[in-house]
Order: C-alpha cells, then structure tokens, then sequence
C-alpha cells in the first residue's frame, strides 16, 4: 500500500525511517508492505536516504489515487487543518503526531473520516510512544471513565526532575532542557502548559465522549514553582509534578485542569521522572490502570504513527471509526466550584492561619524563616479556599499548588 | 447483538453484572447492545438476576444461530478446547480469559478462528484488567520487540510484598494471602509459577511470532525463597519479584524464563507491590514501555472480557485477525546457555569464592553468620556460574537468584 509523509522533521523524518528499516515486520504483520511514495515539505533533504520522494506540491499526493495512507507531522493547524480534510474528504486515511490539530479540529475532522469511510489516527498526539488512546478508547470500552492524570510533557517534567532531585532552581534547569535539545528555544508552549492542555483535551473528549477544546481548560504552567515549594515536597512525602487532570464529577459535567500539583509517592505517577510521560486512568470496573513510556522523541512517536498506519491499511474500509460527540459549553465545570486539596505557603502569624483556616495539616521545613507557614488543606473548592485565606490578618501567601488525592 | 457466557464463576459473574450494569457506555460505544441470551454452568444460582438465562447444556448456545458472541471464562482445557473450538467452527466470535487454554491451544484456536472469519480474543488472559495483548500487537506493531518482563500474578506478588515490607516468612504470607482470598486452597498454579508460565507464553507468542508451549519455558516458584535473601535485596537496593521473562537473542531464538528475580530500584517493575501486575516491553524503535493495574479481580478481568467482546462485536466480519505461528521446538533457547546475572548466597570463605569467581560485587547484611558470603555475579551464563561455583572449595550454596539486567 503507498503511503505519503507530511512534514519530514523529527517525527516525519522517524516515521520514514521505520517504515525503511522494519519493513519486515510490518509486511509480516500486514500482509503487505506500506511503501512511502511522497514526502510532502518546503525544505530540500540534499543525500537524504527519501530524497527521491521529496515534493513540495500537497497536490501530489492529494489527486495521486494511489496513495492511501498519509501520515501528517507537520504541526500547529495552518495549513494541516485544510490539507487534513481534504484528504479525508478525497478517501484516504490520515494519521497524525499533532496535537494541536486533533485538540482544536479532532471534532470536525473525525466527522469527515467517517463521513468519507476512512480514518483518522493520532496515537501519537498523546504520550508519543506510550499506548493510551488505543487502550482507552478499545481496552477500556466497558468502563465509565471516572478520572486519569498524567504527566504529558517530558520537558517540563525534566525539569521540575532536575529542581527536585539536585536542588536546581528553575531557570537553571531550563536552561540544561534547552542545552540538551529537550526544550525549544522558544520554550513557551511546554513551560507554560499549552502543549499538556493540548493533550489533555484530547484525552478527555475520548474518555468522556464531547470535544473539550483548549479553551476550556485552565491552564497554569510551571515558571512560578519555586525551590523552596520543591524543599517542602521533599520534606513531607511528595513529588511537584505538572499534570492534566480531568474527572467526571457526580454532576455530570467534569472538571480539567492542568496544573502543577504535590504527589504523593507511592501514587504510581510519582515514578515517573525525567523525559518520560506517565498517565493513570480509572474506570469504574477496572479501576486503575497506569501507562508508562517515552513521551517524545522521533522513532518513540513515529512508532506510534507507524501503528496506526499499520492499523489503517490493516483494516481499510471495515475499522469502525472512533470519535466523540461536539462540544458543548457547559460540560466543563468552572474549576474553581470543583474539590480540592491545597498546598499554601506564606507570610504570617501561624496562629492567625490556625483560627481561620481550622483543619489543616501544617508542613515543617528544616532551616525555614520563623515566620514562614506551610500547610495542606482539607479538601474544598478552590473558591473557599480563597475566601478562607483572604480572610486571614496580614497573611502573604508566596504559593499555592494543588495536591492529587 | 446476542451473548453467551460460558462459565459463571468469578470472572463469568462479573461479565454479566458489568454487560448489565454498564450497558448504556456499551451501547453508546457500539451503536447496539450485548444482549445476554445464555449463561452456561452446571451449577444453579438461586435468585441470581440472570438466572433466568442458565442452562446447563452447551448445545443452546452451540445451535442458536442468534448467538454472535461467546465469553468463555470456564477456565482449563477441557471442556473448554472443544467447547471453544466448536464455537469458532460454527462461525461465533469467542473471547476468553483461559490462559491455560491459550497458551497450550492459541496457534490452534486462532487458526479456527481465521478459518471461519472469526474472532478469537483474550485479552483478559494476561494481566486481568491491564492492557496489554492490543497494545503490544496494535500499538508497538512497528516495533520489533526486543524483551519483556512483568509481574504476571497478584498471589505471589502479594505474598513477596508481605515478605519484603514486613519480614513476614514465606508460610505466614501464604497463609494470611489465602485468609484475604488472594491465593486458593490449593495454590501450587500460583506459587509454583505454573500461572505465570502461561501468560509467559501468551506474552511471547504474540511478541515473538510463534506458538511457545509453557513446557518450553524453564519456571521456577517463590516457594524457595528464604526472608534472609529477602534481607539481603532489601539492604542492597533491590526489590524481589516473581516476574515471566523473555528476550530476543542475537542469533534469533528466544530466551524465556519464569524466576525469581532480583529487581534494582528505579525500575518500573520495582514500583509494583501487592496484588498488582505490571508489565515491561522494550521495542526497538518505542524504547521502554510499561503497563500496570489489577492483574486479577472479578471486575478488572470481566472488564478486558467485555472489551473484547465489544471489539468483536464492532469489527463483525472485518476484524483483521490477529495470530502467531506454529511450535517450532528450537526457538526457545536452552537457559542455561543463556547470559544473566546473579545473587549467590552460601557458606563458606570469602577468600576462596575470591579466587574461583573472579570480579563479583559481594552484599553486605548487618548481623549476617561471619561465613555467609553473598554477592552479585558478573553476566555470565549459567552453565559457566554453575561450575565456577562448583569449583569453589567448601563452599555450600543456600540461594542463587537471577538478577534483573
């Protein structure tokens, strides 16, 4: 079967080179070999062992009926949303790495996939290399979805790695990320959370079945965690993780946040460190199921496309498409009405907190300024919360961070 | 679509309660409902809410052209290979969490199921409710697999949990896993590995491309393990896990093992306690991979039976199947002429071990008798290991434990 990449950096380029060198592997499980007829960029490859199939006009592979399978790792949504469609819309099934994509447009463009009889895959818009959308949308078919989180960045989770086991502030860490080509120069989208929001939104309209666009999710990065937040983790049992979180709440509607949170070792996503990307996912007859792997990388997430060109041509013209229903607006609930538990550091009189705060379990911390004052609160929304800690007298909070339970 | 459930123990009852109770996330997901026709036991269930669908007699379900799909959770070989085998045969897809069916009958059963444009799937037969058969043959199908390791069953990993956290004797974990109803009255299938063996197998025939008979695997139980080597794991940054073990080696054949192992803390494997079963694949283009929940439990099992179920019905008559090749007696390689690593415990002179073993780490343990002497070996195999120690004066061997590499 030909097959046609898009876009030939670090993922295009992977993809190519493992339909080159496991080619065996994939005839043998497909029956057939998947034969890389284009590949579509504005750059030139000069030596490139896919030279040779190197265009620059989308229109060769879109009116070459030939071709039946494409792989789109071009990234951001101009022009892969209109090239997308229109391939799915000429009865060719597309795959894709990107995730911004699939969390503004998966909607519409899986509508046009079944509309026009094909598919569309992006295993690989989720946690690279790591199995999940597959498992969660056909291993987990007879669960209600009742929550996951994961660590879906290895970046940032890099380095809040390197703060938390050396000590290393954050600019510092970020810094090593971009000297060791773990992190953009433009390091934005990761530190800040856009990319996790991306994938968190993509996880949660496949676990709870309506498009949940980016928009809808609050999103805090994590430029403002300091060391000293860190120092209290250590101290008192946990780890800083970046997670996107998302549960269905007993309302119906579900609550998506993607935030910095305290976790408690012994929670299987405490383990997971460096570049790697981790995510639990509870249903409600299985109950917890963790996914672990490397959650970037050219051939770990051109892996990923591969399998699902290798699923496409598999099962051409008889796969049941997945999908998930429109948006709609209120499904997500304001996070600050949804429960939680609190992680508060501040300035202030540890009495005052005391009086107004009532039960909260107050964190120490060897060598910490006397009138320094860390604490976890009892579980409630984070509108409470504010209006408790507002209420203290001449309390300065420096940081608050949520904590998973 | 109608159902059958043949078998109405533990896992069978869970089947029918989550079809049941889950049926409006089956319908959404489906476009249709599994409707429950026939439960098949020789026992009765009095008051039981689908009494009302028991027989006792095979041929109900067999002969009722309205019966699309069929849950085997009989367990054993007999009836269940003829039972199953009919069923193919007359054209129903079947999902099963027999993994003793699987693993002595798969490449036989899967061709039946091929012959007859069926389905054959299980993927409840390894590690109950954690994904793992469709992620390995789905998602890393780009991939050559390079190995695996996992912790296969939650008895024994309960037990060599008690032991490692609490220095509880191996007798006294036993007994207190079967007063929980973790373990059976009789659990030599457990203990012995003979359980895990068979996952083992399943494991490496999708892995591996053919069919591995659990008497080609060498499987070795917990029963041996003595708290003193427990101690010795403890002290030196170890965990100790039953884990089923295979590698490809470099001229083709696989090495398999079920064992005992000395796990170094970092690994995932490591993190995985109680009752739970977690799995490592390592592919050549994703890296390392790793997949964790409840490897037992009516819900978790009913829930990868369900799933399956749900697939089958969806892909009726276009699933592509999935399956693996005929026994050939060579592939697995003879063990002992495989490399590995070890943890010697015995008595005799330091020295002496010194000099016939060459660059060993040696253990220490506080309060341990002045002439044990332990240590991690170098890799090597274990046919040399076994004469080097042979060769080595007066001394007795208590323990020899395969280390994790």
């Amino acid at each position: 079967m030909k097959a046609a990449i898009m876009g030939y950096g670090v993922v295009g380029s992977g993809v190519g080179n493992i339909l080159l060198k496991n080619a065996d592997i994939i005839a043998e499980k497909l029956g057939e070999s998947i034969e890389i007829k284009y590949v579509l960029d504005l750059r030139d490859f000069p030596g490139d062992v896919l030279e040779d199939k190197l265009t620059k006009r989308f229109e060769d592979i879109l009116e070459d009926s030939e071709v039946k399978l494409v792989c789109e790792a071009m990234g951001g949504t101009k022009p892969a949303y209109d090239f997308t469609k229109r391939l799915l819309e000429a009865g060719k099934h597309v795959v894709s790495s990107n995730k911004e994509l699939v969390a503004t447009y998966g909607y519409e463009l899986l509508g046009a996939a079944k509309a026009h009889g094909v598919n569309y895959l992006f295993e690989a818009a989720v946690g690279g290399g790591v199995p999940i959308l597959r498992p969660l949308w056909q291993c987990l078919a007879a669960n209600h979805i009742e929550k996951f989180y994961g660590i879906l960045n290895g970046t940032t989770n890099f380095i809040l790695t390197k703060m938390y086991n050396e000590d290393m502030p954050f600019d510092e860490a970020l810094a090593l990320a971009q000297k060791l080509g773990y992190a953009e120069k433009d390091p934005t989208a990761d530190i800040a959370g856009a990319d996790v929001c991306r994938k968190t939104c993509i996880l949660a309209s496949i676990s709870f079945g309506k498009h949940i666009d980016p928009d809808q999710v609050q999103t805090q990065g994590i430029q403002d965690i300091n060391i000293r937040d860190v120092s209290y983790a250590k101290a008192n049992g946990y780890e800083i993780k970046l997670l996107g979180y998302c549960r269905k709440l007993d309302s119906g509607k579900i609550d998506a946040i993607v935030s910095p949170f305290f976790v408690p070792k012994g929670n299987q996503i405490a383990t997971v460190s460096d570049v790697f990307n981790g995510i639990v996912v509870v249903g409600d007859m299985v109950d917890e199921v963790f996914f672990y792997g490397r959650g970037a990388g050219s051939m770990p997430t051109a892996s990923a496309c591969v399998a699902d060109l290798i699923d496409c041509a598999m099962h051409d013209k008889a796969r049941k498409n997945f999908g998930w229903g429109a948006r709609d607006a209120g499904f997500v609930e304001n996070h600050s009405a949804c429960q939680g538990s609190y992680f508060v550091r501040g300035e202030g009189d540890i009495h005052a907190v005391k009086a107004a705060m009532g039960d909260v379990t107050f964190l120490s911390l060897q060598g910490a300024p006397l009138n320094e004052v860390a604490f976890i609160t009892q579980t409630e929304t984070e509108g409470d919360l504010d209006r408790k800690l507002a209420g203290i007298p001449d309390f300065h909070i420096s940081a608050k961070i949520r904590v998973l339970v």
